[in-house]
């Protein structure tokens, strides 16, 4: 089937709504894609809980995986047609793009934030350890898998590789504007992705832009800003994301006290613990989690129990905007009061925050600091894009934060019992807001 | 939030990246949204085994069955706006539409042949039993679950609002072949449903169309076609059913055996022995399944064991054609040369049959007649479909069938053992397709 | 700016609505667009009367032409990566596919109607006369005009590469397919050009297509039987060619007869005495047209003014369906009646017929045949597409004739005066219809 | 066909690429377009020269205004469903949305400012003089006619009316912006044009927004602002507009001196000497422009007939960028080097300039003073929209302007005579850039 250069016999491609066609030419990455690992990311959807918000979210990581691959392909397409391109790097800079996420979770977010996880450092291990994916790059090299591990912890000394997976505008980037965009249905994530790939030029640790082509640079950058408030941070996303937290949270403080689960959470065990193994992380996916979640309706313990009704039937937690000076002054009797209707605090009363650094240049000794885009001014020199972009200037740097206090509403509109505390607490919420 | 009339009092509104939104202007519809049963058609895959062969196509029933719903809201306003619908009939004809795949299970296609369920019969079962949306529905009168039961069913007695959700040309086909090209990217599936709408007018038992309109229905009718055979019925597909059924059917035969389960299946028990309620088969959705095949990837039992690592993984079998007649000869052969190399041909000697009749006309004396579809003539006149148009009349009622045999190819090319055999079982399948 | 191989320096692209863009990486591709017989094609529009029907459809020739030169880019490319390609006709391709149409003067259908001219006759003598195009192509030596000529004339020795230009599957009905498609706003002209493109092999005389593509070019063929009957043979666009060709028919005869027209039609000139140099027919573009037809509005002639009106601002004659074997049997009373109440029937009555064979394998013997698509069978064998396919099988060899009867409906309606008279040749015409 | 209430007896519809289908319901409209001033729109391009820079352009006036009326029909339906339109300024509104740009003559941007001409006075004398289209609009009142242009003019009373056709965010705007990005083909231009119409909201002189949709407005100002600058701005186009200006410029200087034309430009006389009656301005469209450029690219003046050849064949200026500082200084040394090598400065050294203000808030006391966009906010106040957004408040208010400095640099290349001149003027063009 294949030829001694590891190039098929006959390029492979896979339908794609978004890309089209995803074409596959070298043997490696037809192997990587069979692995039980990769495979795996077909029970992991995407977007997380934004489904809730968004029905037509439903994409998995495998989807987004096999796009980052083609934008790859298409980037070195071009950069090997200008010639700057070392060919041994081709296998590298592919295998990582399809890799990228391969570490991700179920609900990455919300488990990275419960247990913290990495999924970076799960990416890196499953590449590196005991599995198919590692059995498959070894084949390229016995030093292969660390070149595909580096680029991903992007130790790599090739930072141009580094930058294609990995910047403010990078093909995991555009892929995941393009594609989230097509699945919610969104009209923002568009950009023209083929003009930006013509105006790339290669430097020494990154990719440059033509600044005749700012304004698809810009346009992209837009782009990310608009999706980042219209879907990625969208209240009734987090709503769920919230819900989801709580009942790990809850299972596992359930776990703590020795409480008697109907089913035990086998799954969970060494996350629990903090030991968790590779093959326990492999095991992970979200048939896995909803699985639990279904049988844990059914449990005794009433918070566990609302929880995952709430999760998996949505109902979910209604919101109002959350003013931190303003809720330090209710928060205690805000929490009195929720104690005394019978709902823990610890539960049912939520601040989540969301914060999104659209584009940021280069500041010096900031940790976290980002590598900023630059164009190629005709006269050779490079400029960086905030300089030029009165739009990008705009939102570069800022970070803006949304802060959201969530709870069960539905609670408090039953009036058979405490009446008086309810409406004392809507009240406390609905004032804090405006 | 709502006036006496049942309108919501402001319209909401879903992001659909099919139909760009789906309106919903009453209270009924909403409510139903957010029951437990409908909520869990998310967890049901609208084209079961069809991502492994498009990855794109991860949409589930919840996604289509709003989309089906948005069109025959706006079947309704044009049939509304011509004065000749009934406005009692209105919230039957939306809540059908809403309703009509609620039944579904997961991967119901091998599920309904293995344990010989039937999705409708559960769709009216849910409408009419102790649910949350029996309780929603119940709001519009007692008698309200039973017409939208009856418009299920066929039996209801306005013909003309039961062929608008079921007939050859109906909601809920524009809807699955306009979302199903969408989520796997294929160019087939596009037609103009705007001006299908357009041309409809109701008669008395049917919707008939404008003959100004036919080359729109033409088009409508050859995406199906094409949908049927390059979508619905790949092989690719259908070898993950296969594989799928053949679990099924080898879970149901150790339980029969005592086979002693290291994970007991709970959620099949009732499917296995035939008494299934409506509270286990709504527990049924494709997580709780992949639950078990995960953990009976780790079974004793080799077949059990290595069926679900195949489907779990993506490690199919291959296909050849199969030819009835031919196959016939070698079958005994086959069957004896499978047991001798140890693998049990009722598991992993497959044949699999598809067949689609694109579109008919009424064949009087034969079951499973269908409605026709009709053009009305310039001159008042109806003529059936195919009359008028070659491409229709091409493929009308021509059944074609495709059998293909399946088998694991990968245990055929490890010559370490049984090297002769294996030969002669791959000549036998391979020489028997040409 | 151009290197020594002819490439350009930097590739010059057009942003295309259809294809996204157009790339231009050959020196020769380049001049020969900047040439100005090939801009002169903006003058041109590519479907002729089309827009008083589709609104949209005010696209050229040279927008078209751009676009089949695009497709040929990409099947060359194709061609070459499989290593079957004669680098030296890359540039005789290309540039056929580029000026295939340059030929083409205003209105071409209805010209070549009235004056019997060939627009591909055309073609060639611009590409071999005395112009800018042949000058820039003489660069690639003397005898490469010659070459391209006979690419255009279907006479040059390599088969395959003439395929790729005039056959029953070509980048010219490719592009145009898509290109009117995505102009008028219909949804049929939709087909997956892509995986044409990758389904191709070149054979010695022709490009065959892979089986596992079948659909895909079934699709295309369906597309192209859609576009004629819904585009290309609308009976308003014909209403507004068949005045278009009576316009032409009156200024003939009328400068036959000595007519002295206010405004000499000095650019019709040659064209009415049979003898069009090179230098005339370039200057005949849309705009010369129209601006005679506004000025023959004036014109003391009351037919030649009558028909420049309705054509100007789109006053057109009415149809009715003509059925020839009833239409002989009222025809002389037609006439009469016509002639009677003051209506000349050369100009007023007017059978127009239109049709097409969408597709056609080769039947020995006939002229006009047309070479057959093929597909490559698993087994290596070629099969012709109609045995393949029941829905091309249906349309093949099926030549559809539409015929229509125009007149002037509105000056039948108005009954000041001969009354009776107009009421019977509408009754007539309506009658003879059904 | 009608009926009493001057609703059409069938509803017609347009195929539109844009908006899928253009709906007429009412008599008025469906003979507004028949009129022959509103047919004349189908020969006037919407974006002038815009078409040598993007070949898919070549739109007219006539696709535009449909679909204004089209958003327009949109807006209406939702405000009458909203209870707030007065039925009595529907016909209104919808006529002034189809006829806001009847006015428009060929290349409108360059016959304004050599002629000193407007277009919009040209729209209203057309509504109100003696024209098909009066006579149409008084089949509604004598009024009726008045009330139009008085929309036109913006002196209207009904304020909210007046600003869905003409404001910072209207019918107009939203549809050229659609509509020009569909033509051109670029990714820039698309916004969620369905969510503004739906957070849309009647105040008594303005339409508002809803909060929750600031972010559709918010991209609808982007896709504005990107549209200017890589569109409506380009470099290209505005070398062809030049040149149209300089020809319109030399024909009259021509006039002027007495020059004898070969034809006698007949059609411009009237615009020459600032008598145009409606009936001459009527017959200008741009066939009539191009004939006269065609045929003056024979005359014996050498300044028209270069000029001339250059507009038809697509000759167009080089540019460079003008920096009016240093501009200054070279100036009269590039006056004298022009003359001396024999190039009219005053024809071949020409300055343009560009600049946009992509949106801005009301400023009192300046004239031109815009409208602001509010945003309604969750609290019944209204907001400006920069203060709630970071990007508009980037480009809010900001002009920014582009100077480029137009000259035919291919005779500059040419160095049989002047060497020396040429080599000069080069370096003082190319160095005042940078």
């Amino acid at each position: 089937m294949t030829r001694p250069d590891g190039k098929l016999e006959e390029e492979k491609v896979f339908k794609d709504p978004v890309h089209r066609y995803i074409h596959v030419r070298d043997e490696l990455i037809w192997e990587l894609i069979g692995t039980k690992e990769f495979q795996r990311l077909r029970r992991i959807r995407q977007l997380g809980t934004t489904y809730v918000t968004f029905h037509g979210a439903e994409h998995t990581r495998f989807n987004h995986s096999l796009g980052v691959y083609e934008i790859m392909r298409r980037m070195v397409d071009i950069l090997e047609r200008k010639g700057v391109w070392d060919a041994d790097e081709r296998l590298v800079c592919l295998a990582s793009a399809l890799l990228h996420d391969v570490g991700h979770g179920p609900f990455s977010h919300s488990f990275e934030k419960v247990f913290h996880m990495d999924h970076e450092q799960w990416t890196r291990r499953i590449i590196t350890g005991d599995t198919e994916i590692n059995e498959v790059l070894k084949k390229m090299g016995d030093d292969f898998p660390n070149k595909v591990a580096d680029v991903i912890a992007k130790t790599y000394d090739n930072k141009l590789l580094v930058s294609l997976i990995s910047s403010q505008i990078d093909a995991d980037r555009m892929d995941y504007l393009l594609r989230d965009a097509f699945y919610t249905g969104v009209s923002y994530g568009q950009f023209d992705m083929e003009r930006i790939l013509r105006v790339m030029r290669p430097e020494e640790d990154q990719a440059v832009f033509k600044h005749s082509g700012m304004h698809a640079v810009e346009d992209y950058i837009m782009s990310r800003y608009q999706m980042y408030w219209q879907v990625y941070f969208h209240p009734v996303t987090r709503s769920a994301e919230v819900i989801l937290c709580k009942i790990l949270n809850r299972a596992k403080e359930l776990l703590e006290q020795g409480y008697d689960f109907q089913i035990t959470p086998g799954h969970f065990m060494s996350m629990f613990n903090g030991q968790v193994t590779l093959n326990d992380y492999l095991k992970l996916d979200e048939s896995i989690i909803l699985y639990y979640f279904q049988a844990w309706e059914d449990e005794k313990d009433a918070i566990l129990s609302d929880l995952c009704q709430r999760f998996m039937h949505r109902r979910l937690f209604k919101y109002v905007e959350c003013n931190p000076s303003k809720q330090m002054l209710i928060w205690p009797e805000l929490q009195e009061l929720f104690k005394k209707i019978g709902l823990n605090p610890d539960y049912y009363l939520v601040i989540d925050s969301s914060s999104d650094l659209p584009y940021d240049f280069y500041r010096p000794g900031e940790k976290d600091e980002r590598l900023p885009i630059h164009l190629l001014m005709p006269n050779g020199e490079l400029r960086e894009l905030s300089r030029e972009s009165d739009v990008v200037e705009a939102i570069s740097g800022k970070k803006r934060t949304d802060h959201k206090l969530y709870f069960p509403k539905d609670l408090l509109t039953d009036h058979t019992t405490f009446r008086e505390e309810k409406q004392r607490i809507l009240s406390l919420l609905l004032n804090q807001e405006g």
